[in-house]
């Protein structure tokens, strides 16, 4: 691994402190913007977060940048409409004041030479089936809520420190949480979210227009009008003390149409109080449970760039998690970031490999679901739709929330995408988790697939070369797309796509495994002359001239793309030496796929000649985070020789896009403009933890 | 009444359209402005309203002007984000371009020489005791929904006309109703707010990133991931046509904290889709009562500028009721507009002309509330707090939200105001609806109350002049305000106020009514001998060098106030002619008050020299519309000489405030600049129905 050198300076980036299927985050940590709590949002919430410290009534509040002056509320009370008393006496700290260091499964900030300390928590691990949890695992692993702490080193202080953690949100009033649980010390917005610590010596409550110097007190010092409140927290002199804090949400009541759905940590959570009473009950196993996640990052091999870009990337998809209850039973669903789009299936197969290591019953359960609601036969054969519906509301069987009928580009349909994506999604579940019996009972949907995949191939099985080529009727006179859809026609289309073809080379290899898995011998065969067939095929498509593949086998395309190799992803991660060997079964066409790789990492080609980034494709600067961190996996393990100097460096450029605020703004992005490093879109989003497959090399 | 003149240019004003109890308000009007569905919320929504013709597809849309392009979504999704595709090919209409009509319970539009109509109807009417009603009654009474229309008269038309309603927000997007309901076309927000029409031929649904020229279309011809929705209506050639809306909220579970309810309405609704279909299938029930409410106020004797205000009061303070259901009982509130602070007791004085008319039992269980919950005793006696919470959050028993301590100005303790507002809501109460069983059980009550005014007179009898003097002890080192917080010293300080003292006067004569009613002859008595002491010694206060009441008996004060007769409505309001004879019982106070009233009201005095408004304060150009209101009814009933020409212009200066933006974009405002004419505070706000009490003129 290549020694990192100094981080991108300006760095500036919200990450979301995120409880596990509860579809919220506590937003915070881009340099002075508000962030704070947030239930199902398309980005950061817009809350002022008070932390810091001040040593002393007599100094001023330092504080971390989480806030934007507020107008303050006092003027609609008095009539005085010139009073605008922001929080004053206070200075928010730059960057050079302070460290973060962003875990796996924390954000820890540390000030005044390391003796103020603050730090957010999402503790996460393997969550067993919900449908087979008892009441204790429930409330344990499906608790809405992330934990915290804020401390102070006042060991060598000669005046008692005070320390401050609080929210602020004039439109939205918090209520003091003593009123309904003498257990908690704190501040709600109603039965929605709240944060806590446990009432005691040394803690003390704050509400007001200004936060800091409140004027007005009520007969316990509060003012509950007032929309800033805040725990204060004091440290003797000579003493040193860490206090724990909880935040957490409650979303009762139905929460999806279409399928009517409440959360599932309803039905062991009678209310936000009882979250937040549990969190500071188990406050140390969920800390150990981040220390645990943390360590298992930190003495990975991957590099500090890499180790970032992990745990941002883990931060983002637990936001975007939601659990539901259905029936009587589990819905899981993972939102498309800041599109809501639910169980995106583009994404499934991409989370895939981070969800087998927490929780393969998600993987299972969302195709299941994919199978009796979200599948559909066209005059081909059968395939599954792009997504199950948009923010909270399920689209009708068959039917997905984005794909449009009659256009050739983006919101057209994915037929062939979805198709592999179900064969790939499917095997991969099933081989690495030894499901058999599961992968028994969808034989027939697998051998439908079979089937799908060869029409769209040709209808007439003397014309197939193993390219899909005919697009589904249901683009009317529109063309299919794939998942690349805002990238240009390199990647868009779906038709003889060379992203696809060796997307479906992975697929037909996935299914002679699969299928010879369930001894179906005969087919299991047919699928490896599928195989055979297509890789064939494709190496007729390389261009001896250039050495490179054209992205579309089209019309003369000479786009070049690096998710050429993004089909050989499956079969590498279950160890499928066959498929993967540069000397094996495939050997002409990697050899192809090695020299087309060593060209395209090139400044110019698929590395921004601006920022030496990884692009997707020569010929477009929206380059995608979590589809470089794919290619780069493949690259690394089965193109080693590929990887230039120039490419090296790629994980520096890709952590520094996100760190600062062209991406940093709404935490984790995917879509991002190659020679810029600003997100243009698929912000706030989950599919970064394909980096994931990082820790197996 | 004087003859209008021509209403101010420039109207541009937004109202809530609102359901009974429900807290949730459909805000539309202002010109050039966003608004829609808001539940529970402080200010006017931010959703693109889209209501409009265009004479077939070949021409633009004539769209009234409820919007503000909103940034296209569209680049979220393809990754340029040079993309902005606000709604294109439309004209927003300008106010010369369509006349608007406020009714008591409807606000019309018309354009196109009347030929295109749309219209929101508020139906409310008398709505029995929620504890006694039955399910069908419930249904009726407490549908959180509002009605509406739109037409178009294209009779003489050789081309079919479309309609649109539409509500776009994209942060939000909506789902379309039909999926869970056939009966209903139509869009929701999950299942919180929607609007719909019966489905049928000639009605489209709409939605995409610009609902005015989709471009992209799903298999329905939607795009269910964007966040502009509408129904597009055909009207053909030849034909007039009109076609019903319903537009319904729905906030299931625990609402409140403290006292944990939730709303009435949902014991006998299911959801959002149930309170749709009821509205459709009641529609032409609810028009009729709209219908109803209208005719009242057109055939009342008020101008058009005072029918103007009691229309927009009357559609705000549906728009703050909320009623709530806890322990099998009704719980009432009415929220304190921008302030939310739950049932504050100088409102529920002020509602109460109104709600004795629509539901006086929402007075009982409010007074029955501040006793249960919401009294206290301070070593004076007993009162009330200044409200029972804010923001949904009820405060502990004996607390309000408000008061605070050890301060002089805004946010101190109204003890000696609350304590007067006890006796008059409830004494009006009782002789208004006859209900002497609620009275006898109140007695104690009552009793306590006239034994804390005398206390807070002084506590030894023998020192007693009738002025209330003595602060509360919870004010500590700080001082009582009374209501009028915002204003100078003339109206906020409680001691020794000619405000206040003359509202003791009237709850000395309702006290002598009630105690008298009780059959409590001596305590009758006694009341009446306070109130004479009182009236004596309030004679001795008047300058007979200026020919004013000070405002305040202390220090000097010379300012000049209006609510000098405030006290005085409460027994005109009950028809007693002995207290409010000008020749009778007090005789001669009532021709000082006549003096001091006729000189208030000119110009440099209680009328503004700027813009000819009443002030309450001849020495703050803050001024309250609420109270004006009520001061103009007193003085035209019982001071009617008092009444210069300069006063008598006051409605159409008030109407002309609230009908332009300086108070109009936060729909009905209470505080206002006197010389501006722009709100200052109370916004979105309730108390204006004590314009109610005109239609008793």
């Amino acid at each position: 691994m290549p020694t990192p050198a100094a981080p991108a300076s300006g760095e500036s980036y919200h990450v979301q402190h995120s409880p596990f299927g509860a579809f919220a985050s506590f937003t915070v940590g881009l340099v002075d913007a508000p962030g704070g709590f947030g239930q199902s949002l398309r980005a950061p919430a817009k809350q002022n977060v008070y932390v810091g410290f001040r040593r002393g009534p007599a100094s001023r509040w330092q504080l971390l940048p989480f806030l934007t002056p507020p107008q303050s509320q006092e003027g609609a009370f008095t009539g005085d409409t010139t009073v605008v008393a922001p929080p004053r006496g206070f200075d928010a700290l730059r960057p050079a004041d302070y460290r973060r260091t962003l875990g796996l499964a924390s954000d820890t900030w540390r000030a005044d030479e390391t003796r103020f300390g603050f730090s957010l928590l999402s503790p996460f691990g393997v969550v067993p089936d919900p449908a087979k949890m008892n009441k204790a695992a429930a409330r344990f692993h499906l608790a809405p809520l992330v934990t915290g702490w804020i401390e102070y080193d006042n060991r060598s202080g000669t005046t008692p420190v005070e320390l401050m953690f609080g929210i602020g949100h004039g439109d939205d009033t918090l209520r003091p949480l003593g009123d309904t649980c003498a257990a908690l010390a704190g501040f709600a917005s109603g039965g929605k979210f709240g944060y806590a610590t446990k009432p005691g010596r040394g803690i003390e409550l704050r509400q007001g227009f200004d936060v800091l110097a409140p004027k007005f007190h009520d007969y316990r010092g509060l003012l509950v009008i007032a929309g800033e409140s805040a725990l204060v927290f004091a440290v003797p002199a000579g003493q040193r003390k860490r206090f724990p804090l909880v935040l957490g949400f409650y979303a009762a009541g139905p929460i999806t149409t279409g399928l009517a759905a409440s959360y599932a940590y309803t039905r062991v959570f009678r209310d936000l109080e009882d979250v937040l009473v549990h969190g500071l009950a188990d406050y140390r196993r969920y800390e150990k449970l981040a220390a645990q996640r943390d360590r298992e990052l930190a003495r990975s091999k991957l590099d500090a760039d890499q180790q970032f870009l992990v745990a941002q990337a883990a931060h983002s998809y637990l936001g975007s998690t939601q659990l539901l209850w259905h029936k009587g039973k589990p819905l899981w669903i993972v939102n498309e970031g800041e599109y809501r789009m639910i169980n995106t299936f583009d994404l499934t197969v991409d989370h895939v490999f981070f969800e087998l290591a927490w929780q393969p019953w998600a993987v299972r359960d969302t195709l299941d679901l994919f199978v009796r609601r979200y599948s559909y036969r066209d005059q081909l054969g059968l395939s599954f739709t792009h997504d199950m519906g948009v923010n909270d509301f399920f689209t009708p069987p068959g039917r997905s929330s984005y794909e449009c009928d009659g256009i050739e580009g983006c919101f057209s349909h994915m037929t062939m995408e979805q198709l592999l994506n179900w064969i790939l999604t499917a095997v991969t579940y099933a081989e690495h988790t030894g499901d058999t019996k599961w992968l028994r009972a969808n034989a027939k949907i697998l051998l439908a697939c079979a089937a799908s995949l060869r029409n769209r191939d040709n209808p007439d099985p003397t014309k197939r070369d193993g390219i899909l080529k005919h697009d589904t009727s249901r683009v009317g006179h529109g063309a299919e797309i794939t998942t690349y859809d805002s990238l240009d026609v390199s990647l868009g289309q779906a038709r003889n796509n060379l992203y696809l073809a060796v997307k479906t080379l992975g697929a037909w290899v996935l299914l002679e495994k699969a299928l010879a898995r369930l001894g179906r011998k005969d087919e299991s065969a047919a699928a490896r002359a599928a195989g055979d067939l297509l890789a064939h095929t494709l190496t007729t498509k390389f261009e001896a001239d250039t050495g490179f593949f054209p992205a579309v086998f089209e019309k003369g395309n000479r786009s070049r793309i690096l998710p050429a190799v993004e089909g050989f992803v499956y079969p590498l991660f279950l160890g499928d030496k066959d498929a993967t060997d540069a000397h094996g079964r495939f050997a002409p066409l990697f050899a192809q796929l090695h020299r087309h790789i060593s060209q395209a990492l090139q400044p110019g080609v698929c590395l921004d000649p601006v920022s030496g980034g990884w692009k997707m494709s020569s010929t477009s600067t929206n380059t995608w985070f979590s589809k470089i961190a794919l290619a780069q996996h493949v690259v690394r393990v089965l193109f080693p020789a590929a990887l230039t100097p120039a490419a090296r460096t790629g994980d520096r450029v890709h952590a520094d896009w996100q760190r600062t605020p062209g991406c940093g703004r709404d935490a984790m992005c995917d879509q991002i403009r190659s020679d810029t490093g600003i997100s243009c879109g698929s912000r706030y989003y989950p599919r970064g933890v394909t980096a994931w497959l990082w820790l197996r090399e």
